[in-house]
């Protein structure tokens, strides 16, 4: 329609996972409608986030510093991490309060047919953090589904022999759910119920 | 988590229309391992909406001109004028492609219970053009639900004795229908079948 600003919004929406073409138009015209300032600040979060986030030097979770809060933090645990594939997963750990140890964050999970291999994983500073700090114990969450099963079998076999006492949370979880929408009562059991692998 | 550049952008997108926190973290968090730029050119595209859209000096259609292509087009009927609640029912119309007239947009309709009165809508602005242009006819194309014929209504009063002839397009359109999804042959069977008010 010769109205460069609005295509550009509706098109740039549309890539978005989920949002689709008519999703994205609707959500351009309520922006369009709304009191000065609402899309700029909108715009201007998702353009922050570019920049404004990294991974955390020490268990490459997302963090806006060198070390995430976590990391840094007195009051945890030093001698147990807790490997999650996914940044939210750590969130939801947090959100249980369940656990008092740190995080290691592994960006996915080992997925042949789309991929992923263990290269692909932060493992390699997974290992350089147990080699250099003083960690008794390593509790394996990755999802409890085939990829997470492989990834936790797989640092299974590479942490024998490293003198760590290694762990895999509890299927306490119903197959195939998600940590990230896991229930905190549920989460806090299966951390709880962790058996030696 | 102390990360505010994702809490920031996660809580942005939650004010979006539809989109609840979840949804919201599941896109950030997409955004995140999304190739550089993803999130920058996302987030400019909807910062852009402010400033680079207005309404049109003659039919309050968005535009980032002072007048939008299709009023500004020599190749439009001038003497019709089809008057329509949203900016996406000017897109509807034009994709039917069964009217070669010009567009005036109210931006709403006429509904005392969101405390839409006559005085929200571009009302003034349509009765000026029709005062200083030569308009044979104005097609009420407002939404076929009761606000939409309400507002239908009110002006066709307003506009009696202004010697304009006027006309509501046909109820060829389900009742509750939404003009901005109707298809374009409903749409094109709905303005040929117009009727005199």
């Amino acid at each position: 329609m010769g109205n460069a600003p609005i295509d550009e919004a509706v098109a740039q929406l549309s890539r978005l996972p989920g949002i689709g073409r008519k999703t994205a138009t609707r959500l351009v015209y309520w922006l369009l409608r709304s009191p000065t300032g609402t899309a700029a600040t909108i715009g201007r979060a998702l353009s922050a986030l570019e920049g404004g986030v990294r991974e955390c030097d020490t268990c490459c979770d997302f963090t806006d510093q060198i070390r995430c809060p976590i990391c840094a933090s007195g009051g945890r645990e030093q001698g147990v991490v807790c490997v999650v594939e996914h940044p939210q997963d750590v969130r939801a750990f947090e959100r249980s309060a369940g656990f008092r140890g740190r995080y290691h964050v592994l960006h996915g999970a080992i997925s042949p047919l789309d991929g992923v291999g263990p290269a692909e994983l932060r493992i390699r500073p997974l290992l350089e953090r147990i080699r250099s700090d003083e960690i008794r114990e390593v509790i394996l969450a990755t999802d409890p589904d085939v990829e997470g099963d492989a990834t936790a079998l797989y640092l299974a076999r590479l942490l024998r022999g490293v003198g760590v006492r290694v762990t895999r949370i509890a299927r306490g979880l119903a197959v195939g759910t998600e940590i990230e929408y896991a229930d905190p009562a549920s989460l806090s059991r299966a951390l709880e119920n962790r058996q030696e692998l």
